[in-house]
């Protein structure tokens, strides 16, 4: 064994130290579909480990990469050879949560469930909520600044991180574990942690902030004849619903098709043919009156021809099979792959022309050989984008790429709205931010990790 | 003319600069009870015009100051005769509002009233509010990471900034005009220089996040007898009205007095005598089930005896007659001053003790001699104090300020909620921030304005 892995072991045990077979036996991603490749898989105990590990990867320059669930879709988390991967599968623990101050305090590896139960089971609400709840960590969450269904009204997981610890490069503990509302006492450190996929500091622990459990929830599936009506629509819910509203979730025409229909896997809510299907869901205070509110705007709706129909869900059973549709990967995967999958964002105005010239882009390149698949959080500007052209090659993907990013350059979208940039984006970084500013990023990483030692060459090269 | 002004004035032009006479006829604090003593008060009409100015300031090592309304409370923006003032004022405009988008791109000098004016407008709200909003800028409001009377249900400044410019210490405009919800693309930038009061770069321009118009308004005024019956219905309406719940402010009884009754200014909604008087607003969707509700929370409230009395504002006269009381800072004024002014945060279930901690400690050095106010955003967990011993001395101010911070560090409190640092709270930073914190704090601060020249001395000395 090699002098940093014997003097990592000294530190996190025989238990916290994978290496050999036993790393190639694990996953590289959430699917299984790659082996992990990684020098060694250390799993600390807790920040004073992590802090020891760190120093001695400091010192020998030893490259390091924080995983959590491994959900991610932009290779965040892609380990080589020459890599050590940090792994929080031994710290989970929600160590306490405070129903009158709002707050849950967890370790980096609590699975986001695992916290939204714990909220749950204390009459609140973790509020940050998204499709792979069930493996992605808080520690994950964070370091991508993760999304989700219900960011229009609760935002991203930015906001609802109040405190938090994290282990810089050098090992040393920046413990900003804060737990109020209102702290403007210096500069608010944990924004550097906040997002940066790993790459300025090691995330442990984080207070994060709860909201009150809503008594009531609304949830329709709507089909919209065009996208002019869906612009109307959205403005009509949110000037009825206003705060109310939770998700406003669209499946353009060929994704309701594919999920709902062509794959067999599902009941649909409404026929297929229109354009547009919209999940829109509203919580509330009061059951009856929500119920009554919301089918009322619906109905106003329809009489305005802004949706064609809308099937509203009357049981836990009916909405689960609505938001399954949305959230069925799976069937996405099956008929689809392999293809490129995007994560966009762009104003809902430049919406319907982005993605009318993306379609013409595919087209001319690959005529029907090719399927578009868009869907997203349309309500928070949110797209994802599938493209499957044939026959699949490196080159495709290339091209495919270009004519997803290149056109968001001009009309000042994103190229990732929540996924993050890794190591799948970052040629693209520079159609969403200028020269000054990933200057500045490079400033950054150059201060809080000289040696270029965090999930190296994720989001720029140094 | 210096070497530096005339260099700044080709680039500012006579109008863009004020020198000698002109600089000490302005005042240096919002009510004028100074005069300022800067070398020069520079008013660049454009980005570029201060980019240009920065520049000659980085090469000179010219300290500069950034100011906006001077409404700020912490001497954050105190100059001395060897710094030049940055005022904002001829860049005040609102470029653009995005009622689809819902977003409004101001310039760093538009008051903070001019854009909620400039919201409602359009149907939407800018709903960061505050009593100095008609002088307080947005530029300020930034920097301070300002709070105000939302904050428990829209959040702080941060979370409405979608986007932002800023000049760098050597000139480098950092332009993150970002008008997305969603957008992770690398770094979020303006992280940095939102509530680092100046230190870090100047905010020019930014966008910021509007929400839907609210199509009611309830407020009452409650008596509440006791704390523990407070924190009971703290929770009875975090629970019932839920996210409706948009302010919960609480003035200790020596407060509702000293304001609404021996000020001589105001009609008492509610007669005096209780424990605790409270502000409580809900903001919703629909007037008529709205009040109802609003009504029937706060008539359970009495029942259970949580409240001893309310008064339901009916007009909108009602309504600004009850906030004028918590908003009469003159009164307070008048009354108190010379007097030391608080503003921290701590848990709300260590808020008793501390208040009666605090008033032993006043009462044993100054017995009957010394007047102690508490009021706040005390569903923020954040409390204003006001201490005003006598005879007034330097010595009793710092003596106060012992009396108020020390208790906070280990009772995980902040010695800012939403003030700020500046130059008035740097001696006790510490008691809020580990020595680990403060390093990281440095060293950004080294890297981003290595010579020092941003708003020299605040937050912390280099």
């Amino acid at each position: 064994m090699s002098d940093l892995l014997s003097r990592i072991r000294e530190i996190s045990g025989p238990k916290g130290l994978i290496t050999g077979e036993d790393v190639r036996a694990r996953p590289a991603d959430w699917m299984g579909q790659t082996r992990c490749s990684a020098l060694a898989i250390v799993r600390p105990a807790s920040t004073e480990e992590l802090s020891g590990i760190m120093k001695v990867c400091h010192e020998l320059g030893q490259p390091v990469v924080a995983a959590g669930g491994l959900t991610g879709l932009v290779q965040g988390t892609a380990a080589s050879g020459d890599d050590i991967v940090i792994s929080f599968e031994r710290m989970t623990r929600i160590e306490s949560i405070d129903p009158i101050g709002r707050t849950v305090t967890v370790q980096s590896g609590a699975p986001m469930q695992k916290v939204q139960e714990a909220a749950e089971g204390e009459g609140m609400m973790f509020a940050v909520d998204l499709g792979a709840r069930g493996s992605a960590t808080i520690g994950g969450n964070i370091a991508t600044n993760a999304g989700g269904n219900q960011v229009i009204r609760y935002g991203m997981m930015r906001e609802h991180v109040l405190g938090l610890e994290a282990v810089l490069a050098d090992g040393t503990v920046v413990s900003s574990m804060n737990t109020l509302l209102k702290n403007n006492t210096g500069y608010d450190l944990k924004q550097l942690f906040i997002g940066s996929e790993g790459t300025l500091g090691i995330v442990t622990r984080a207070v994060l902030r709860l909201a009150p459990q809503p008594k009531s929830d609304n949830t329709a599936m709507v089909a919209v004849p065009d996208f002019a009506a869906l612009k109307k629509f959205f403005q009509h819910v949110g000037h009825n619903l206003g705060g109310a509203l939770t998700s406003f979730e669209v499946m353009w025409k060929e994704h309701y098709e594919l999920v709902a229909v062509e794959s067999g896997r599902h009941t649909p809510p409404l026929d297929p043919g229109e354009a547009f299907y919209v999940i829109v869901e509203a919580t509330g205070n009061d059951a009856e009156f929500d119920t009554e509110s919301f089918t009322r705007v619906l109905e106003q709706a329809v009489e305005s021809e802004l949706i064609s129909d809308a099937a509203i869900a009357s049981s836990k059973a009916q909405r689960d099979a609505i938001w399954n549709i949305r959230e069925d990967i799976e069937a996405l995967g099956k008929a689809l792959m392999p293809a490129a999958v995007f994560d966009i964002s762009l104003p809902i105005r430049d919406m319907e022309t982005y993605v009318d010239r993306l379609r013409s882009s595919v087209h001319a390149m690959w005529e029907d050989e090719a399927r578009l698949i868009v869907f997203g959080h349309l309500g928070d500007g949110n797209l994802h984008v599938i493209v499957a052209p044939r026959p699949w090659s490196d080159e495709a993907r290339k091209q495919v790429e270009k004519m997803v990013y290149e056109p968001l350059a001009e009309i000042g979208g994103a190229v990732s709205a929540e996924h993050g940039i890794g190591l799948e984006k970052r040629d693209y970084l520079h159609l969403s931010r200028s020269p000054q500013e990933i200057a500045l990023m490079r400033t950054l990483k150059a201060t809080l990790d000289p040696k270029g030692i965090l999930n190296p060459g994720k989001i720029f090269t140094i």
